[in-house]
Order: C-alpha cells, then sequence, then structure tokens
C-alpha cells in the first residue's frame, strides 16, 4: 500500500502524471539553501511532491507570492491562555506556525501524566502538529505540595511516543550541576532524545557543567552574551518572543551587529496570550520583528523553519522539498511579510473555523480537592515584632522581603494582624490532596481594598492562591474556588463580583475564548478599581507570588518561604 | 558509576577539581557559531569538559595554535586501497580525520554480511570513530554475478547496530523512482535513518522523486548547478574529493561566486589511496582546498565537523563543547592550515604507530571458488564477421563499443581471435559460487604484449578479470589468481613476473601497506612496459571492465554487455 502510493507520487515528481494539488507560480523559500525560487509546488496526500513545473488536478495561483515552510514554534506551554490546548493552536496556526513543541508542565503538576495525556490527547486532531517535550521539574522544588510527582519510572511508558520529542525544560539547574539521582535518571532516560534547558544567569564553569549534564537548548537568554556563551557551550538559543518574555531585540540586535551564524539561534514564544497572537502574531512576528532589527530575511526564515525542525529531529519538516510535510506559510511579499494562507499537511486552515471541543475526562475536572479550610485559620496573632512582608514591585514578579511594623486589631484580647491601605493578607491553600496545609502571609504593594481576589492558577503548584483586605471575601473567594473547581475570582464587599471558572486542572477553561476574554475585560478592570494598581496583572501576577524559585520572599502552603535564605517561616513573624 | 562520573566532571567543569588534561592558550573553533574563540579545552575521560579558563594534572601549552574539532568524512570505501581497513583508518586519521562513514559496499558484494562484520571488527578498536552505511546495492545490477545478495531481511538484524547509521549509496535511482519491491523494503527499513545516495546526472523530475524515495545525500556531484539542485531537493551534498574523483573545485568555486549557504554541504573522499592521503591529506586536504579557493575558513571547517555531524545524527561529534568527544585536529595556523597533531577520544594519535593486526577470520581468506576454468574455454570462435570490441580509452572508465574486424588464426581447420597489437583478449571468470560462468571478449587500447594481468578486484562483482594477448599466459594468471585466493597478478612470456595476494576477500592484504606499495611499485612499471599506456592504470582500470552501470561496453561472466541496449551477447561476434 505504502509502496503503491509513493509510485503514485514518483509519477506526479516526474511529470508524468498530475498531482493532486500544485501551487502555481510562487516565490519558493528553499530553507535548506536560503533561497528563494520561482516555480510551483506540488503536494500529494499532505506531502511535498516536488517543486519546478508542474501541473495539478487543483491549482493554486500564487501569482509571485511567497511560500515558506510552516513555522516552528520551538517551545511554549499552552495553558497560560486558559483556553484549552486546540484553541490556542488554531489561533496561532492562522498566524502560519504549524508546528508547536510543548511544554505541558502546569498540567503535570496537577494532574501528572493524566494531564499530559490530555495535552497529547486535546492536540491529536487540530490542524497543526504537537509535539511534546516531558515536563522535567515536577514538583518544581522539594518545599513545592503540587498534585503529582513526575518520576523517570513514569515518564518510560512515554519513551516511544513519536510525539514526545525529549525532555522539557529543566529548571532545576542545580540538581543539574549537582548530580542529584533523580534528576539524572530523567536526563539519562533522555540520553538519546532533546533536553530543553531553563537556566539564565550562569556563570560560565556552571554553564558548562550544565551543558555537560546533556542540555541541548534554552529559551531563557536575555541577552546576547548570553545566548552566545550558550551557543559556545553546544546549545542551541530559542529566542523568545512571548506575552511577558521578550528577548528578540536584545539577542537579534547582537546577532546583526557582529554578523552572528544564526545556525545556533530558533525562535519560541513560551507563553503568548490569544489577544496578542490575535493582535501582533505568533513566530510570524518573530521573524517579521527580527528582520525589522536588519537580519537578512532569509536567515529569520532559517530560524523559523529548518534549524528547529534540525534541533528536535523533525525531519519531516521545515523544508519545502519531496517528501516533507506540506506545511506552508504564505506571505505577500518580502518586505511587509504578511501572512495571506496557511496550509498544514496541504490543507488550507480556515480562519475562525469552529470546532466541536473534545471532551475532558471528567477526573480532570474534579482537581480542586480543600479539607480543613476556615476563616479561623485565616487569622495571623501578632506578637508585636515586625514582620517579613512580600513587597510586590509593579511590572516584576520578583518580589522585596521588607521587615517591618504591620497594623493589627485585638479581638477577645488578642491582637491578630490587621489590613489597611498599605498591608494585607494573602494566603496560598493546597488543592490537590485536602493535606489541610496553608500559609498565610503579609503583602504590601498589591494594594486590593474592600473585597478578595483568589486563582487556582498559580506556579507551579496550582494550589489556590488568594489575597484581600479582610478574612469574609477572602473566605468566600476560596469557597468560590472550590465550588467551581478552580478559577479566577473576584469577591467585593460580601459578594462575588465575578468568577471565571477554569474547571479543567483548575488552569484552563472549555468555554471557548471570547467567553474567557469577556470574563476577564470585566474582571480586571473591576480589580484595578478595587485599587489594584495598573502595573499588576491582577491575576498573573498574583499567580507568581507562590512559586519558590524567584526571589525574595514567597507564600507557600508550608508558611512564609525566604529564596535566597531557602528558610520556611511558619508565619511572617518569625525570625 | 556513569553519575559518579558525571560528578567528577561536574566539579571540574566549575573549576572546583583539576580536570585530567588540559590544552592550554588555544584558538578554538566553535562550529556550532562559526567563531575562533581564545581559551582553554579541558578533557576528562575523552570527552571535552569545558571550553575556558581551566587548570589540569596534565596540561598541553597551544601556544595559540587552533584547535578545531576532529575531522568526518563523510562518505568512504576502505577496500580501494588494498589494505585492511585499520591501516587506511590510521593514515588518514593522522591527517586529522577522527570520524570515517564508511559503505563496506566491495566486502557486501564477495562475503555479503559476513565482509561487513570483518569491516566492524577490523575498525573497533583503531584511533577514530568508523561508522558504517548498509551497503543497499548488492548485487549491484540484476545480471551480475557476485557473492551474497543483501536484502531487507538480512539487513535487519543491524538496525539496533549504534554504529550502523543507515543505508549506503543508492546507486540503483530507476529501482527507487520505479517503486522496485526489493529496494523500497531497504528505504523502508532504514525510513528512520540516514539514506545516501548516488544519482548524478538525474532530470530534475527524476531527482525530486529520488529525493520522494528519501533519499538524503548524495557525493556524485560534479558540478555546482547540480549540487544546488540536489539541495534544493532536500538532501545534503558531500563534497568528493578523492583519489580519482575530484568535485571539489567545481563545487567550491560555485559556492564561492554565489555566496551560497554551506549548510547544506559536508565533505568527503569516497575513494582516496594511502599514497596520496600521504602525499596532500585526508579531509584537511580538502578544507585546505576550499579556503585556497576563497571559501572562508570557518565554513570550511565547519563542513568538515558540525555539519556531517549533523547529517548524520553524530549528536557527540563534530564541536569543542561540555560532553562532546574530545576528537581534535591541531593547526599551526589559519593560513597554512598544517596539522601539527591529532588526538582521538583525548589521546594522541601516534605518527606510524605499528600496531598488531586483527587476525581475519579464515573463511574470508578462502574466497576464491572456480569450476571448469579452462584454456579451451578461453578460445573465441571467429565467424568470419565484424565483433563488437572494447575501446579502452586512457584517464577513463567508460569505454566504447565499436563494431570492426578483428584478427584471426586457423587451428586445426578453424577460426579462432587472435591477438596482435592492437586486440587482445579479455575474460571474466566468477570465482565465488563455482558456478563455472564465464566470458571473453575483445579489447582494444589497452596494449599488452607477450603475457596477461589478472585482478579479483573487479567492481562490483569482483570475479575475476583478465586480459593479455595469449592464451596460456591468461591461464597461468588465472591459475595464479586461484592458487593466492586473490590478488592483482602479473604474467611475462610464461612466466610469473609478479603477484600481490589480496587474500581477504580477494580485495584487500594484510601484509601491510608498505608490502603492498612495494610489490604494487615493480609490477606497475613492468605492465607500461609490456605495452600498457601510461593514461591507464594497469589493474585500477582493468577492474572496471566488468562494471555493468558504466557505458558503452563491458565483459561479464554472462558475456559481453551493451549497457547503453541493456543487452547480453554469448560473445563479440553476436549482433
Amino acid at each position: 500500500m505504502e509502496l503503491e502510493v509513493y509510485r503514485k507520487h514518483s509519477q506526479m515528481a516526474r511529470g508524468l502524471a498530475k498531482a493532486e494539488k500544485v501551487f502555481k507560480n510562487g516565490t519558493v523559500f528553499i530553507s535548506n539553501t536560503g533561497e528563494f525560487v520561482k516555480g510551483d509546488v506540488a503536494v500529494s496526500d499532505g506531502i511535498v511532491i516536488g517543486v519546478g513545473n508542474y501541473s495539478g488536478l487543483e491549482e493554486i495561483d500564487l501569482d509571485g507570492k511567497i511560500i515558506c515552510p510552516g513555522f516552528i514554534d520551538s517551545h511554549l506551554h499552552l495553558e497560560s491562555t486558559l483556553v484549552t490546548p486546540g484553541e490556542l493552536v488554531r489561533q496561532a496556526a492562522q498566524c502560519g506556525t504549524t508546528t508547536f513543541i510543548v511544554d505541558p508542565h502546569e498540567s503535570a503538576n496537577v494532574s501528572g501524566t493524566d494531564g499530559i495525556d490530555y495535552i497529547l490527547d486535546q492536540t491529536e486532531d487540530v490542524p497543526a502538529n504537537v509535539y511534546v517535550m516531558m515536563p522535567s521539574c515536577v514538583p518544581a522544588t522539594h518545599i513545592d505540595d503540587n498534585g503529582c510527582t513526575l518520576s523517570a519510572g513514569k515518564m518510560k511508558a512515554y519513551l516511544d511516543n513519536p510525539r514526545i520529542l525529549g525532555l522539557g525544560e529543566v529548571m532545576d539547574a542545580p540538581s543539574v550541576i549537582n548530580g542529584n539521582i533523580s534528576m539524572h535518571e530523567k536526563l539519562n532516560l533522555f540520553r538519546n532524545k532533546v533536553k530543553d534547558g531553563h537556566a539564565p544567569f550562569l556563570g560560565a564553569g556552571d554553564l558548562a557543567a550544565y551543558a555537560l549534564g546533556g542540555i541541548n537548548t534554552d529559551h531563557e537568554c536575555v541577552d546576547y552574551e548570553y545566548a552566545m556563551a550558550e551557543a559556545r557551550n553546544g546549545m542551541q538559543v530559542l529566542i523568545r518572543e512571548g506575552s511577558a518574555a521578550r528577548n528578540l531585540d536584545a539577542i537579534v540586535k547582537g546577532i546583526v551587529e557582529h554578523h552572528t551564524d544564526t545556525s545556533a539561534f530558533c525562535f519560541c514564544t513560551d507563553d503568548k496570550h490569544i489577544e496578542e497572537i490575535r493582535r501582533e502574531g505568533h513566530i510570524n512576528y518573530n521573524v517579521k520583528r527580527a528582520v525589522s532589527l536588519g537580519l537578512p530575511v532569509e536567515k529569520a526564515l532559517q530560524m523559523a523553519t529548518i534549524q528547529p525542525a534540525r534541533c528536535y529531529g523533525l525531519t519531516h519538516l521545515g523544508m519545502i522539498a519531496p517528501g516533507r510535510q506540506a506545511d506552508f506559510v504564505i506571505f505577500d511579499n518580502l518586505m511587509d511579510l504578511n501572512v495571506v494562507d496557511v496550509y498544514h499537511a496541504g490543507k488550507k486552515i480556515i480562519r475562525d473555523e469552529k470546532i466541536e471541543l473534545k471532551p475532558c475526562p471528567p477526573a480532570l475536572k474534579n482537581t480542586v480537592h480543600v479539607s480543613g479550610f476556615s476563616e479561623e485559620r485565616l487569622k495571623l496573632k501578632h506578637p508585636g515584632t515586625k514582620a517579613h512582608v512580600i513587597q510586590m514591585l509593579e511590572h516584576q514578579i520578583v518580589t522585596k522581603d521588607v521587615v517591618e511594623e504591620v497594623p493589627w486589631k485585638e479581638t477577645d484580647g488578642k491582637r491578630y494582624f490587621a489590613s489597611d491601605e498599605n498591608y494585607q493578607k494573602i494566603a496560598v491553600i493546597e488543592r490537590h490532596k485536602n493535606t489541610g496545609k496553608m500559609g498565610v502571609g503579609i503583602v504590601k504593594g498589591y494594594g486590593i481594598r474592600n473585597g478578595a481576589i483568589a486563582s487556582s492558577v498559580s506556579h507551579d503548584s496550582h494550589n489556590i492562591i488568594v489575597v484581600g483586605d479582610n478574612d469574609q471575601d477572602m473566605v468566600l473567594a476560596v469557597k468560590e474556588l472550590i465550588h467551581t473547581q478552580g478559577g479566577y475570582t473576584l469577591v467585593n464587599n460580601g459578594k462575588i463580583y465575578g468568577t471565571l471558572p477554569l474547571q479543567v486542572m483548575g488552569l484552563m477553561s472549555d468555554a471557548g475564548y471570547e467567553n474567557v476574554n469577556a470574563a476577564l475585560s470585566r474582571m480586571i478592570p473591576k480589580a484595578h478599581e478595587m485599587g489594584i494598581p495598573e502595573g499588576f496583572d491582577p491575576f498573573i501576577t498574583l499567580s507568581f507570588m507562590a512559586l519558590p524559585v524567584i526571589p525574595e520572599i514567597r507564600v507557600t502552603p508550608r508558611g512564609i518561604y525566604l529564596t535566597s535564605q531557602d528558610r520556611m517561616l511558619a508565619n511572617p513573624f518569625h525570625n
């Protein structure tokens, strides 16, 4: 059968039979040679038959437009946009990204391999190629209380899955460098596959030791010098341009200035929200921006096509050549680089096509399991000493650990911390395994008044995080999220102002991206109205306050964590 | 254990422990970025630990010299130099080639998988990395009488051998393009590995169909235009500079002239004899020559290092970076590119080191099995008509099919072809399976007088080929080779003037390259003295006269073969 198909295709390639579909009169980007060549592209059964002079049963006149291999996003997370994976992929595919190399790190932290299976399943039939890197750091640290532990043993079953390309971003550089057993079991399991890195700011020796551990890529470089240091250590640099982290300008300017060989570079988005994808684009934006900075267009296109294909061993992608998958992005011209059409496996991607959502397994919509939560436990006794306060900073996810006097009130003869316009309460409630763990802290700078805000998206363990200026509203917010099985909620003056349910693992909504957007565009302005400065995204900034790898101070279900000192305090008044 | 080693190496990489060996003060070629960087290279247990500022238990001061990843010969045959595989590898390794991707096509034609096992075994302990491509065309054609047939079924056992990188040069392009079942079984078996090509002169459609069959590389391009056509079809071009075929100038001049992206190019030698390796070098010669033609030195070095490593999936080679094998070639400077030293897995390669030869399995020294050979069967009855004569051409392996009157003598009332100064007899005797098959033809231009010359090296089937001006000497020559179990022999006036025994499959000598050279330098001048023009290598040119894929006329054990007409004649007097 397969041979029969080849014979048919061979006849087409040789011009002895008409091809199924021919893109006539194109300017074909040949990624292998970096050239633009005038010609027709013949396609059949979703693969490229030949580039040259062809006629087809169906002919599409490109009229000189640019036909380029579909783009590859070499590293991204699908969960952060709050919609189901298929929706994000569909949006980005319309911009020309036909291949996604995703790390389902968030899903794995909640639901382990079931979460990974969900991502695989939901992206199986989308009009794009979705590959998965096995999350390497679940849980992210030894002090995390997440839903699952992903050991090398559990990963083994995925080794032969052709959609699993390797090990996901290895954030825990110290475990690599220090030769931690369980980390090296994972590295060893994927020794013949790609192992993505995540290691900004390592010193020269540590970076060498990290590369020596087998790490192949990094998408965390924020400047040209560090990117080059990684490339010189044999790593591939995935230049990131996402919603929050935008590193392209710094790195590409360096490349242009130094006439750097670009073969060690690819593009990625890491995290990019649907609104921004719709507004400015996806990997096509990386290309466009790089070209605007002076990078030759053929180099930029290679970084979006053949280079990631080579890096991840995707020999059937990244090139318009016989036998490669017919994934194309068609541009108007080389100046404007506007995407006119996109094809996946020879089929045109229909703009904003309505697709029936694949159902989510019921267990994944039932992941919020909280025990022993009560208003009583939110109370913070005030011993009269100074407290460690989480000082939040606008436009940043790092915090400052400030130790200072905080306000209090007396109730039944006891002193308790009491919010005012400067200080509010923040708490994290373990929500995976009914452990009853819960940490309470004091926050400054977030400014919420007359209410509370809570989220079940809270990196990386995704417990319930809540902040508020009164315990009643905080309780209401937490109970709402227990009730909705995850989501974002905003409570104002004793009433729920709005809730965006995120039932899928407490991370994503399957109500569609329009509904998600509608809810956010009602809740976010209200949050700012309630005192949260414009320099914060009320929910996204909050979602990083429990992440114990970011300086300087965090709140976790185990207490207050001082990152740089690696020290856990039972409450903010401890020393 | 492995983790213990990593921990030790990590300490060295971080500068917390001294490295085993440090190459101090080098100019390090970083193939991943195409840069030359000043620094030290730390090595331990045969792998690179780091590039930077290191101190070691042993320190080698490079004093600014260039340290570059060891070179990769992306395609070669080991048999053609007549010595055992280890000897050729050792010679070439001294020139900086530390990785060899070999196609044991000749050995497989004689001894099948035993021949391949021999190559694998003989090259296991050499100071270089030797990988094998599984010969794809054994026998080369359906009219060949060789020793073995190598089907996909027989290849299966080699799939998981980490030294087998893929399928060897697929010379039979028509079988690919026409969808021949047994060819596609082989292509399919190696679908996830590299499949080397061999297809000069295909038209555009045929080339597309060939690439569509899954062919990844070609080393047969003789000009820039065809090389680019192959690269545009997604193939990697292996630029060949060997003993006979020298394509580098034509291709590299085109690259330089057109400022072509060089990432689709590698270097190879295909066939290069020891004398020439010693005289001009190996892959280092390709590099040097390319640079002399104007190719930037970093581009030439990438074509010899990281590009073939990428093409063949050798992720541990081709780069001086943490975790890569410590294969280095050290140059005096970037102008002269003289190789000063070579290291394989951190060990210095000792020049002309005497090594004990690995024994050859007895069965492989017993491969000449001839039945029914006699002087009587050499006779060619002359029917009085014109004959198809093999017109040999100096400096070429193609021949002309000339039909003309040829001389005769009468014996016992019958007319037989009789040699004179213009026409001699040529015969091929099947020597693998006692089939008794034997073809006799007439040759012109070779000019041998008063004797005969015979060889068991005769592409691709390696039967015994003999040419002479009298039957007695021809018989003596053939019998000598049956007696020695293969070799080159020269008979003059009824006496054996000299024989070079090639006992290993009738292809190679294990007497050492000095002995081979001594024998050749005695026999070759004598052959010229006996009338063979200087434009022929008496043995090498002869070895192509039975190869039925080269125009226009050949002699085979089945008779005279007219290549372009695909027609076999029982004898030269047939029409």
